[in-house]
Formats: structure tokens, sequence, C-alpha cells
């Protein structure tokens, strides 16, 4: 499957990960770690999307860059991705800075290109020198074909590739925009531009090529921030200043650099943002998968855990949600369109409703918790009390909700902010890691 | 909480584990592979239990004897119990064949003792002898604590520790009975004695030691097949020749050794027994654990898959049910009793009821397995179709089960034999490993 | 370098390295362990180099039959190659049998198709079957290119490709002869021939291929046993029931399929055969490399130990010799065309000549063993004592040659035969693994 | 052997192992790396010493602090330190910044109680908090007993134990000093008094205790710099605030904590200055090793990498040296008292003096690299070409000395500075990682 480019070409592609800004626009979820440590579906982190696609494609030269080390970061790599000594492949992260200090902007990466900048210097020892860097943003979920990306940045002998998905009128302002002709050659970048930018018209995907025939109700190409970039154009173009490679880079590089587009026409989705974290998973408890994660060529790698089953120890309702191992639900409970995590625990006659339960690090110290969840228990240092009614809520990791709790059931009452104990974001409960909530709390 | 012995004492304990006899007990699970890699609770192999005992414990040098090495059970071990550089401690398989040869008795294991007599020269390798050997049966379920019967072995200065399980009257023809005293020597041993054994009296659990004192429901003093023996002492009573150490070894040693009981008062199970085996799954499913696998001192491990949370794609009502990572279940679906195996498939409208399904070891080629399993499909390769009712059966592994199939669903006429395509024992339907059901199959 | 067939091809390739006979050819090396496992070079095993070879060649579905499984074969195998989880590949060793029993000689592998035919239902496996087989001899040494020989394989479309190497009329008698065309279709076969042999003048190499003109001092194409077979030729060659591959099989399949010859003009050499192996050493010390390790692409995996630096601690005379790391060479020290395998401890005013010294597998216990060393000690369990001169000898592993030794040095009184404490074969001495020699010992 | 504390006693220890300042005393072999990567004796990294120290002694909860990442130490600790699955070990590196800003003073470790200090809060996670933190220098060599060390500590229930090392009055100056009575416990210290400091008669050894009578001749105790602290002890000595455990927070202790002296009386040396890890070099290379490398209790580990034996192809003099694994040494050599790294290159007629050269990363690209250092090349990207004499010097990692060059010979003429491609420090000459020196050139 993955043979369209040779494992020697592989092997001089650099696969730089961008761990993204400060992880503001996920707080609070980012309040204890970094970006791409964040607990994806329950048993995954952020960065394992990213990290698993390039493996799959057997691309091994691997870095992520983030603002700062946490330290469950560097664990969670160190302990998941360990090559063997066969192959020639690494993995580094790469921090703009191990601690945070006030007033001290300047240690920070400022941007995209600002983090490949600061740090182009690290991609450059060994006796055999990189020939192409791939960037992929590491808060993006989707399928695409970073391989065949590749064999076509090879066979179009491309300086610059960049991946495009087809966009409608009204996400304009959130993406870059290309200009591409008929035969793929990008020749202008627009980074977020209102509907009413006079140079649009020129931008609307033109009808020729065979990808610009499907979706034709996206008029545009809006960049993925997916690039695939030739060494020594990637170092021209990063002198170009601009923080963001939206913001400087790109149009540089359109205008002065053979630039193609990669059409990618699946699903594609940033989830850096808290409300499409939150609804992908949702999605994703519905059914709606946006990556195959039930087949072994798409498979996400994580960490290595030794948990047993998820016991259901009495009766329960299961509707639309998934389970991850090593959780334990009490007697009649109710799951609908929920993920349940790692370990989590809940007790009996709850009910969870659009709610993603992130699940825990460890288990409560207890001889028989099977038996506590089903029959009911104060004593239990983490997981969800008896009794709980629980919606449109994201419960981050070890937290210990008391019994009889309702949290998240009127919508028409969550007014976002930073509340004691809890936030509101858009409409969505957010319980912090390790929160303590008292039993009948009400949100 | 491991300390009671040092690393340097147990850096000279071997651990033999014996897998057992040709299997024939576990017939048909055995067919196919041996005794130790018969799959456990859905997601484990029977070695991992007492593997991940001995690890718990810090006791490194592990052996399984088998009689055969089946490339899975090779594999499973190879790729799940790899020490690091920095331990001394290893793991062998050692067969007594490697491949099956018609009419060739002899190259076989004739029992435990015989099993340790042939392998005996392997063990004495290195600068550094053993002093003690740890032998356990690999086809057991409890919690016998290693590290203390290892510490009660040097602190009693015993030849021989010998594990005992207090059991009734009826259960003594299963059993090797131990004669002991209320300092626990034991000084007579019987091999499966009739209730009217006329030594049985004198066999009878003292009543001055504080293990003795409980459970006095059950008077004698089971052997647990557990053995601890100071490596000189091994070498002599394995002279006396039986093939079993039950038969020959143990009674011999209990006579001319200082030999100790370690009593254990816990749960004990032989599951090497297919109705044992059936049954403490079943009883597993329905939360009475064997052992505490939702804590973290006493975990199973077991072979790294990288496997999706179980998914409900659909409305389902589970009841006491144990559900492995990777399954996929559809709509409506009923779970009793049930264990559902790694990537078990299960299509629309099923009902499971005391069924242990053991999965799937590679997922059907499909690019979106929970939505046809959710609508129901009949062109996936393996798992359950549509509409099936299953009861009181075991179904192995890569099995495809055609739609609107009816197992085991009337107790009464589950008569015992081989059948076409499946199997009867003890009124358990079994389905063997691989097999092809025919949509509307009733059994 | 590696990229003239796909990833994806490679993965349906079974490598199959046979280990060899009993290892009589190589006794006594083979005494006490299994012929892969004979020590290479002072720090690998024999199987090292057809293993590091497929590795290289990302060949990964990696099987290695041996008559039996030493404990050390397994170990080493299972410590050195450790694919991670992100590979497809594996390693297993297949045993003829784990244990030798007297009279009982079906057990066996009967010869290299023996061997295959018996273990071909484990490679059947799993839901991706193979393709092509690859099958090594484990006891030769060669830079065999396997990658431009499945290359070649699959771009004739052949069913059975046979490597070549060119050889002299006088090495007829220990060859399988090949009858090939200008094209490198292989029509005949004759296995070991004399050199009248009325067919021979049909099976001198043709002067009309590339490789043919090439060292035309050697008249004939000799088999290397090293086969590229199509996997559903191989099922049928191999019902042909001969024990060799070279007794029928090739024949047979050189008379009913497409048989391609792989020309290898390179180094060849067979070290299965003790004098062989010896002059091999001898030649490697004296700086002829038949494989080159000192190059990243084509060195020699193998276990990795934790060994300081060899330490020179006095002043030596070193000639044409390689030292393995760990060793203590004491002063005075004259090495000649010898070869100081791992840990070595040679004491003060010792000389070797054409000696392979192998090492050993752990350090005497001493506080300064650099000191002792230097200054002559009696005291230390293995190694060479001071002042011995050996010739023309191996020295197995862990073995203690007390001072004073004069070894091998008049090679006219060497006769070949066993002896107490040691053999001659072919005028060179042995020692032994694990031997005591006393100081002033003769040979 | 490391059986004075117990496993679960030893989980409650975090190890801090302090990389050392920005590496200027140490400078320019600090240039490029950090100072923990720093090679040592020709194979391993500074930091491998005090990793292998406690590792050996089974304290896995590991912390590396260094000022930068540099992304060889990264490298090397993920590809060296990878503990298995079993154990609950792990190693961290905590760097104070990963990149270098001008006039940015304040994010760098500004001492060694500043890096303890500001990385804090990592070693709280968990649900088990540490109990203890053993604080090691990185850059000493000694083969102090950090386990009697702790067992020591935990015996007389101290806040703080002090590694204490004799010293003669003239070391005074760069030692912190111990004011210990007859039982051990310290009541003051100062930090690199003068000798006529008023209050050193006091902190004269008292001769009480059995290590107070060992070495009479160094009357004073002086600190290693390695600490044993409860947890809640350290936490409160840290607020005390100077940069410095020696300057602050040290003597602080002493009068406010009960500490304990734990008499240390081996071999102790800062490798960090750099004569001293130049003249440590060059002592090992003649017999005298600070730590037993040749013994597997105390061997250190490094990263595993797949070389050949050294190779002396031609005829040489070899006298009181060290010889790393891969080197190729030419004919006419002449080796004395020096250190050859790792994948060294020397070609013929060359000789070396009191010289440590570090090797190579990578092997020249050349097919016959033994033959051509046999006769000589002008070729070679990297290595010692022919005829070279060098005397008195450190040659870093992957240099390229043309032919005929003369270094360090004369070392009346090496006066210290930076020169252009090489500097002098202390009258040795050293050449920076990857330097190129023409043919010919004199120092």
């Amino acid at each position: 499957m993955h043979d369209s480019v040779s494992p020697t070409v592989k092997r001089k592609v650099a696969v730089l990960i961008l761990g993204g800004g400060r992880g503001t626009r996920l707080y609070p979820l980012t309040l204890k770690r970094s970006k791409p440590a964040v607990p994806f579906a329950g048993r995954y982190r952020l960065v394992d999307i990213a990290l698993s696609r390039c493996i799959h494609a057997r691309l091994l030269n691997l870095h992520v860059l983030t603002q700062y080390n946490s330290a469950s970061l560097h664990l969670h790599i160190n302990r998941t991705y360990r090559f063997d000594a066969f192959n020639k492949g690494g993995i580094q992260v790469l921090a703009a800075s191990q601690f945070y200090m006030q007033d001290d902007r300047e240690q920070w990466f400022l941007g995209s290109a600002d983090a490949v900048r600061k740090t182009l210097n690290h991609y450059s020892q060994g006796s055999e020198p990189y020939q192409h860097f791939l960037i992929l943003a590491g808060d993006q979920i989707h399928e695409l074909d970073v391989e065949a990306m590749l064999a076509h940045h090879l066979a179009e002998d491309a300086d610059f590739t960049i991946a495009g998905t087809p966009i409608h009128g009204e996400q304009l302002s959130k993406y870059g925009v290309l200009k591409s002709s008929v035969t793929g050659r990008v020749s202008g970048f627009l980074e977020k531009p209102s509907q009413d930018h006079p140079e649009l018209p020129d931008f609307r995907r033109s009808v020729g090529s065979k990808a610009d025939k499907l979706q034709p109700e996206k008029p545009y190409w809006g960049s993925m921030g997916s690039y695939l970039i030739r060494a020594e154009i990637l170092r021209d173009i990063l002198r170009e200043g601009s923080p963001d490679f939206g913001s400087g880079a790109v149009p540089y590089a359109a205008h002065n650099y053979k630039m193609m587009l990669y059409p990618h026409l699946g699903f594609f989705e940033d989830i850096g943002v808290f409300e499409t974290f939150f609804d992908v998973h949702i999605r994703m408890a519905e059914g709606c998968l946006p990556i195959n994660l039930y087949h072994s060529d798409t498979s996400l790698y994580t960490y290595r855990r030794e948990l047993p089953p998820a016991m259901f120890s009495g009766s329960s309702s299961v509707e639309k949600s998934l389970v991850v191992e090593g959780s334990v639900m009490g007697d009649q409970l109710k799951l609908k369109s929920s993920l349940v995590g790692v370990r989590s625990i809940v007790q009996r006659d709850c009910s969870l409703y659009k709610t993603y339960l992130m699940g825990n690090d460890f288990y409560p110290c207890h001889d028989n918790i099977p038996q506590v969840v089903n029959t009911g228990s104060k004593n239990l240092e983490i997981g969800i009390g008896a009794n709980c009614r629980i919606a449109n809520a994201i419960i981050d990791k070890n937290c210990s909700i008391g019994s009889g709790c309702r949290i998240g059931l009127d919508p028409d009452k969550l007014k976002d902010g930073d509340y004691q104990g809890y936030s509101i974001h858009k409409g969505i409960v957010i319980i912090p890691k390790g929160s303590v909530l008292p039993s009948n709390t009400i949100i």
C-alpha cells in the first residue's frame, strides 16, 4: 500500500508536527498540559493522530514542536514511539521553552513559521541532510494521504506542495485560500479573506481538473496547513520573517516558487478549537468516524497500558457510545452519544448524554471496584458517583464527581464563563482535570 | 509491597511454569494451539496469568514448559515479555517437541515431574546457579502470593514448600491431599484418595495453626501443584522417577525432606478443565473476579495491540458482561452474562447469553465496519451475523456465524459429542477457531 | 539503496534460514550449542550474518530452522532481534526437536528440503499468505544482494531463482552445478558431479551474458544454496520427497518450472565446515574481510553488551589482528594474525599466532582485572595465563588456560583426533568451551 | 548485592542529576553539545556515569537537569535508557531552556539549587509522591555507593545526608567543607574557605569514627555535591533562595535540620573541569580506572551501536592504551598512554601519546577502509591522516587531520588560547568537533 515513494527518499524527509499555539483555543483542557498531550477519544493523545499517520506511511524522522514540554507529553512520546535498532528513524520533542515565565514573551514560538525558523538548525545535523520537510498541524483530524502527497510533490518536481480541502464561502474567514490553475499550480494565497475580497473571483476552483469537479458546492480551496517543502526553499521562505506560514511564507512562496496543490477530498476538521473538539468526539460516539480506527492500516498508536475489559457490572442501556478498556460501569446505567474514556468509573443509576468522560490515569485504591461501583459507594476517590445526570459536558481526567450531581441538563442555563470548579464554553460544561465536585452539585 | 524477599535472593530463583499435558482436557480449544496459548478473558492467554504474577513479584527467571511450541505461543511471549537491558531476567519456552509425529510417544513430557526432569540441564547454565525452583501450574487461576510463599520458604528454611488450599471431602478425588502438623510441617501426601481411604483421618486439617482455623467447612488441605524447592533437593527427588509430582516426587519429598505447607485461603480454580474454564469466564462476566484485574498491582500483562474503544453503534442492553477493546456491536443487541473478546463483531439484533466470544485476530476488510455492523451485512468474512441467538457457548477466534443462527438455546437438547463444525462438551457448545457456520444454523 | 522492491512486496516474502545439519562438520564447536549459535568473529553468532543481511534489505518475516533450540540461540535471538510495534515483521526459531533422544532419528530434519517440508504449515497462517520464500543457508558468508535477487526474480517472473557463484573444476564435487543459458534460464542441475561426468560439458558457463564473461577461469556456476521460490511452486516441488534441495527439489524444479540464475560474483564461502571456519577467521584478522563490517549499511547486528574499551595494560606488539571490546591484554603481549574475542583475558608475556580466541561470557570475579592481567595471576578463573605461546588454535568460550602452556606451535606434531581436554582437526587445535588446561600443558 | 533498601522504598526516591552550568569549564567540548553529552572514555557520555550508577542500584525515577536540550543528549537518553513495561521507572530530561537567546539571563538555571527549585513542580505528580530526593552532580566520577548512602540516610532517620570525601588543606578552596561530629552529625558548612578561615580548626575531621581514622593525611571532609534529602525538607531549604546548594541551602540545612555525613573513601574527581577531564582520561588509558568498568555490576550503560572489532591492519606497538570498538588502525602505529574512541580511523605511520581521540559518529564512505588505512589515503573525509605525531591533545569527534601533522609535541610552546581551528587550555591542545586540519599542520 505504502509503495509510491521509496524508503530511501522517505529517509530524507523530515516531519515537523506543529503542536500549535499556547493552547488558548482548547482552554481549559490545556491548563495543565501542552496541547499535543490533550486526551483524544478517551485513550489517545492529540499528537498520536499525526504521528500514527506518518508512521503508517513509514516517514520516521519525526519532530514535535511545542510551546513547552509538559512532563506528560514527554513521557507519552518516549514510552509510545520507540523505534527499534534496525530503523534509522527517531522522534524528538522540541519545545519553545521548558518553563513558563512571567512577562517574557519572546521565548515562545510566535507562530507556525516562527516555530520552524527557531528550530531550523536542529534539522541539519548528520551526514545526510534532509531534502524535504513535511509540516503538519498537530491539532487537525483527517486522513490526508501523506505518502500520496509526497509522491505528487516528487512527480510534479514541486518546490512547495500545499494540501487543500474544498470549502464553502462562509468558511473563508477561517482559512487560507488558494488560487490554483487547471494543472494544480498555485499562484496566489489569501489569508482568511472576507467574502467580498476583490480578488476572490480569481480564487474559485477551476473546473478543469478531476479534483476540481468534485464537491462543486464548495467553491474554494482552503489550505489545510499541511506543507511539503524542498529543504533549500524552506530556508529561503522563512527569511521572509512573518510569524505564521499563512501570513507570510506561503504567499511569498506562491509568488516566487513552484507551488502545487495537493487536493484532499475527505474529512477535514481542525480540532484545536474547543467546540469542534467536543463536537467531533460526540460525532465519533455516534458512529461518524473521521479516521477508520477499525482497520489495521489506519489505526492510531498510543501508550501501552495493561488494562482489563470494560465491565458492565449490572444492567445498562448503551446507545451510540464508545467505551474504552478498563472502565467499570455500575448498575442501571444509561449511556447515550457519549464517550467513556480509559479506566472510567461510573457508579450505579447514572446517565450520560453527549458527554466525553476522559477517564482516569489510575484506579482508586480498592479491593473490589466492580462490586462497589455496582452497589454505589461514597469512598472511591475518583470517578462519577451514583445517581448523577450529565449532559453536554467534558469531564477531564481524574475527577471526582459526587453522587446525585446534575450537570449540563438545561442548555439554556449554561452561560459561558469560568466558575468555581468548572467552566462553560460555547454551551459545554468542562470539569477540569483532578476536580472534586461535591454531591448534589447542580450546574 | 514486594519487599519480603530481597532482589538478590529472587535472582537465584528459577520459575518453571508447567504448560500442562497435551491439552485434552481443554479440547477442542487446544486443537490448533498449545494449552498456554488458549485465550483467557477475551484478550489474554492462559500463560499470562502465571507470568504476570511472577513479574509483579519481580521473579524474572521465567521458563514455560510446554508440549509443543505453537507459533502463536512463541510470538505472544516474544512480543509481550521483553525485559529491558537493565534486568538480569529473561523468559524461555521449553517444548517437549516442536512437531507432532505419529506413534512417537516418548518425546512428549509424560507428566509434570517428567517435564522438569527432561529439561533440568537447561537451568544450570551461567556462573550463578539457581538456589530455588518455583514450580507453578500454568492452567490455574488464583492470587497465590508467590513472594510471601518464598519468604515463608526461606524463613522456615524448608527444603520443599507446597501451597495448599482448603478442600471439601467430595473434592478429594481431584487433589493431592496433604498431612500437615500444627507447625505446618508436611509429613504425608495422598494423591487423589477416595473418601474412605484408611489414612484420611490423619490428614484432616489440624486446628492449631491460624490458617487451619479458617474455612473449617473444608477439612483437608489440597495441593495446588505449586512448589518451591531447593535446587539440590529437586535434583534428588526427580530421581524417584514417577512422571508426575503428585504420584511420586511429592510423597517422596514429604517423607525424606523438610516439607512445609504454605496455606492459600483465597480463590483457587483449575481452569485447565473445559467446564471450569467456561464457568470461570461466565462468572467473571457476572462480576466475580478471581483476580483483581482492576488494580495496577495485580493486572495481567499481555500483547500490546493498537485497538480503538469498543463501539456500541446502536441501542443495546448490556447486563453483567465484559466487553474487550476493539469490539463493534450492532443495533438492538442484548448481552447478558457474556464475555465479548477482542475485535469482536456482532451485527444487529443479536442476543448473547452465557457466551464467551473469543473475538478475532484481525478485522474483516471493510471501509466502515461500524456502519455495516449496525445495519447488518452478509459480506463480512468474520463475526456474528445479524439476528443470532446464542447461549451456553464458546465461540473461538475468527469464526463466521451466519445470520439468524440459534445456538445452545435449549440446554436439554445439547448432547455431548463432536459434530460437523462444532462440539458439545458438558452442555456447552464450542465453535472451533476459524469455523464458518451457515445462516440459520440451529444447534 | 534498498529500493528496487517495494515494502508491500517484501512483506509477502518469508525468509527461511536453514541452521544446517547436526553440526558435525563444525564439531566440537557444536558440542554444547546449535550451529547457528557458534560464535563468529569474536562477538557475533553465525546466524547474525544471514539475519543482518535480510534486515538491511528490510525482509522482516524471518524464520530460523534448526535441529534443536539451544537455550543460548533462543536467548540470543530474543534479545537481539526485537522489532518495534510499528513493523509487521517478526522472527521465529523452528527446531526439529527441543531435546536430543537416543535412537530416535526420525524427529530430526533429514536435510534442507525436509526441514522446509516439515515446517511448511507454520508459514501459512495470517490473513495474508506469503507469495515467495527466500531460503538461505545459515552457515555461509557472502554479500549476496538479496534485494537485487528478489528484484531479478520478480522482473523475470521466475518460479524459482537460484543464486550461483563461479567455481573451478576441482570444486565440482562440493557443489550443485547449474546449466544455464545466455538468458540465465536454468535447465539442468547436477549435485556434486565428478569432473568426468558426461553431461558436464553442457554445464560450462555460456559466454553470452555479462555475468558469464567475468571470472572466466571458473568455468561452472555452483549453487550457493540460496533460493527464491514462488509459494505455490515450493509446495509442489517439496512433494518430490528428497531430503535435500540439491538431491531432488532443485533438479525437479529445473525441469518443470521456470528457474532463473542469479549470478553472484563476490566473495562466497561455506563456513559450516571446520577448516574453512578457521581459515576465514584468520583471513579476517589479516584484513581480508568477506563482509564490509566497517560500513553502516552492511554491519552485522548482534546482542547488546555493555562493555568497556579493549585495554592494553602494558606494552604490546599487535600485528594484523582484531580485538573485540571488553578485552584485557597484559604486558609484553604479541598478537599476530589473531582474533581476540569479547571479554578476552590474556595475561602478560603471552603470544598468539593464527589463533581465534572466542572470549568469555562473563568476567572472572576480581576487583581489578587490568592490574592482575598486567602483573600475572594464577587466581583468575578464566582466560589465558601468563607466558603462554599459542598458534593454529581455536580457544572456545570461557576456557582457563594455565600459565606457561605451549599450544599448536609445531604443526607437524598435530595429529587429528579427540584427546583428553582438546581436539585436533585438520591441523588446528580446538580447546572446547569451558575447558580448564593445567599450567605448562604442551599440545 | 543491592539489598540494603527495599524496592518499595526505592520507588519513592526521585533522582536528580544536575547537568551542571553552561559548561564553560569544559569549553570548547561544550561548544556544540550540552555538558552531560560530552563523550567519556571514547564510547560513553558524561551522563552515563551517574545514570548507570543509579540503575545498578535500581533507583529508577531518573531526571537529568540541563541548561538546554542538545538534540544529541535527548537522542542518546531516549535510545539508551528504555525501561520495560514491567518497571515503574522512567527518565526525563528537564532543560532550563531549549534555545539560547541573547540578553536573557533569567531563563537559565542560575545554579544547582536554582535548577531544583525551578523544576520542583515536575516531581510532585502521580498518586505516590516522592519521599526522598537523591541529588547527584553529573560531572563527577566516583563509585559512591548510593544504595548504602540511602540505607544510611534511612537508618539514621536523617533529614539530609551529604556525601563527603577526605580532602587536603590545599583543596579547601574548591570544596564545601563539612563540620561533623563523631556520630557523623553535620553541624556546619563552609563554602570554599581560605586556609586561614578562623572557623577551620573546628572543621577538622574528628578522630572518633571509623571513617575518620582513614586517610588521616586529608584533614577535612569535602562535600561531593551528592545529597539525599527528605522531600518536605527540600521544599523548605530551597526557600532560602541562594542559587547554589553550597552557598545557601546546605549551610541552612546544617543549622536547621538533622544533617548526616555519608563518608566516601574511594576515588573522587570532578571531571567537569577541563584539565581534570583530560587527566582522568590519560590515567584511565594508563590503567588507573576510577570505576571498575571490567565488572558486570559496575559497568556503564550507553547507546547500543553495531560495531565490528577494533582492527590493527598492520604492525603496531600499543602501550598502556584503551581502544574502542569499530576503530581501524593503520600499519606502523605507535599508541602510548592514549585512548582511541569509537570508529576512530588512524592511518599508517602515526604516533599518539597522551592523546584522547574521541572517534567518529559515522564511517567515512569507502568500500574498504581497512585497506586504505593500512596503505594511507588522502581521500578519507574523517580520521587521522598518515604520518602524524600527536601528543597532549584531545581530538573531538568527526575531525579530519591531514597527513604529516605535528600536534602538541613541544609542551613549552603550547600557550593557552583560542586559535584558528584549535584551542590550547592548560597545555592541552583541543581540536573541536568536526574540524578539518590541513596536511603538515604544526601546533
